[in-house]
């Protein structure tokens, strides 16, 4: 297995990107391929002797993409940027996967362009895992779409269905469509069309309109929404845990000296929370429906972070997640044609 | 002042709506005129002997709408529900308010139907207020309305911020549009459109575009969005809230028992965060844009969320809200001629 790391990406890049790479070397068993200012990278990997020479190596890439770039236009201009180069090794056959950190309307644009869709897919979703009380939600899409037809939205099903079964292993995953009550009758005009089409699949298993607050109860796997919705409650959660965390921290410091002793034995507790919260615990989310694997990670993450997502990208090549999207939309065609 | 309670709408209708009345009048100074069943009020009542007789009446209404039935078709069917006698006595200026914790459907119908628009504005809007590491942030539309018009949003801005400065006591509150990005290209076909509309008002001080973190932040006083959205995350934040307490409470029992005489310590500052993050402690969200003052309390409200709805509503009647709303109205719309 060998994954293309966009290294200049992300606003720690290259240096959290590069030990990123490092530490999932560790862990996992898997070939990097760190593409890249060769300098730069080669700084990083300085800091870290010890760095395992079998498993990662340096693809040159001169140009970078900048955050405020128009992406499709800067994907097209910058041929020898680290994440269209790391998009090229994936389309020749060099790598299996390609991981960035980089600007999410640029990973899209490169991806599209580089690796184009699959038949029947008409645009890629982000998946983002979101922690709930007894494991993950898969949230789908998290940001590449906005005003996304109905179709799109079934089409977003089938893939967050597979992806829930063969990377994070949940048997006939339960598909719900995010609206603002559980009636068919509910919601905006997008969650009315929408809710059919969701019906008459047969590859899934959909249990009807699911709210906000079932997402942290883990009573739905699979939640389907616009890229609107999808990316305001994303970050609200990683908002709002954080707050959570600093609004108990401060109780403890603003209490007195039995509460502030109190507070280290219970330390182990709330690292426990931290962590349950932490979405650099949960890696990248794969960019789902485009032909080939493509993990976009948090332009904020730092190496814990990258390692994650190394694993969530191994599992991903593992499991053959794009065949398998392949055949479920072949399916649902052949459904759809028999109804016909 | 006097408010009329809608005694028989909400899960535990009329029981905590009559406790929470009774609550209500040990501190604040407002006449409440619980209307529905008045043997069963009778009944709620007699289980705390010393209610203040001069504070609380009863006015009876033999209907209630019940949570399936069609909203607007209830309304005009039901006149002598609960809802809608208490909206008629705002109407008749019997009362100052009215306050429910119904269907939120009926709720606006019987608002629309009873008290109309305030003019100049086309749909009502839910101000949710939404707990910050700080203070508040006020969320509207957080229900009432799905698929806004891009107008519709800059009514709600407008309203919002009167309703964040009287009531909350912001002093010129900073006012930003829900998106997906800062950048004011950013976001969906609404939130486009949006944009320019909320930049063009003079009685408000819009800061942009904010994302779903701004808002646990404190970052912004008022944040405007689709109604659609706005449940969305409203749900989801109560959701997550509840899922974090939880987390820490079970780290807690599993943990050693050190760690459970910590707990016990520390008991006070989960207290106080639970209290911070808990709904019910910032009561009822008012039906902005409807010409009188109604307040919306959460279908599960318990004894505490009405007596904090009630303070609030207190708020809202003597700052003359709906009049300083009429108000900016008729400024805006001045400038729009001005312009033109």
């Amino acid at each position: 297995m060998k994954i293309a790391i966009d290294a200049m990406g992300g606003d720690d890049a290259p240096k959290e990107i590069v030990l990123g790479a490092i530490e999932a070397t560790e862990q996992f068993d898997c070939e990097l391929v760190l593409v890249g200012d060769k300098e730069k990278i080669n700084k990083v990997l300085a800091t870290k002797p010890n760095w395992n020479r079998n498993k990662i190596s340096i693809y040159h890439a001169d140009e970078v993409i900048e955050m405020g770039e128009h992406p499709g236009a800067a994907v097209r201009r910058k041929k020898n940027s680290s994440i269209v180069v790391a998009t090229r090794l994936v389309k020749t056959g060099e790598c299996d996967a390609v991981l960035s950190a980089g600007s999410t309307g640029a990973a899209v644009a490169a991806a599209l362009l580089g690796l184009g869709r699959i038949s029947g897919i008409d645009r890629p979703t982000i998946a983002t895992p979101l922690p709930n009380s007894e494991g993950i939600t898969l949230l789908l899409d998290s940001g590449a779409n906005v005003d996304s037809k109905p179709n799109q939205l079934k089409q977003s099903a089938i893939m967050g269905a597979i992806y829930a079964k063969y990377v994070f292993g949940i048997h006939n995953p339960k598909v719900g469509l995010l609206n603002i009550g559980e009636e068919p009758t509910k919601g905006n005009e997008q969650a009315l069309s929408t809710y059919p089409l969701l019906q008459s699949l047969k590859t899934i298993n959909f249990i009807g309109n699911v709210e906000g607050r079932d997402i942290p109860k883990g009573t739905v796997d699979v939640v389907v929404c616009d890229g609107f919705v999808g990316n305001i409650v994303l970050k609200f959660a990683e908002g709002l845990a954080k707050t959570m965390i600093d609004l108990l921290k401060d109780a403890i410091k603003n209490s007195n000296i039995f509460s502030k002793l109190a507070a280290l034995v219970l330390k182990s507790s709330l690292k426990k929370l931290s962590k349950r919260v932490d979405y650099a615990e949960y890696g990248g989310a794969p960019l789902l429906g485009v032909d080939g694997c493509f993990i976009i990670c948090h332009g904020s993450s730092k190496a814990k972070a990258i390692r994650s997502a190394v694993g969530i990208t191994c599992n991903y090549i593992k499991n053959d997640v794009v065949q398998h999207i392949k055949e479920n939309v072949i399916k649902e065609a052949d459904v759809e044609n028999v109804k016909e």
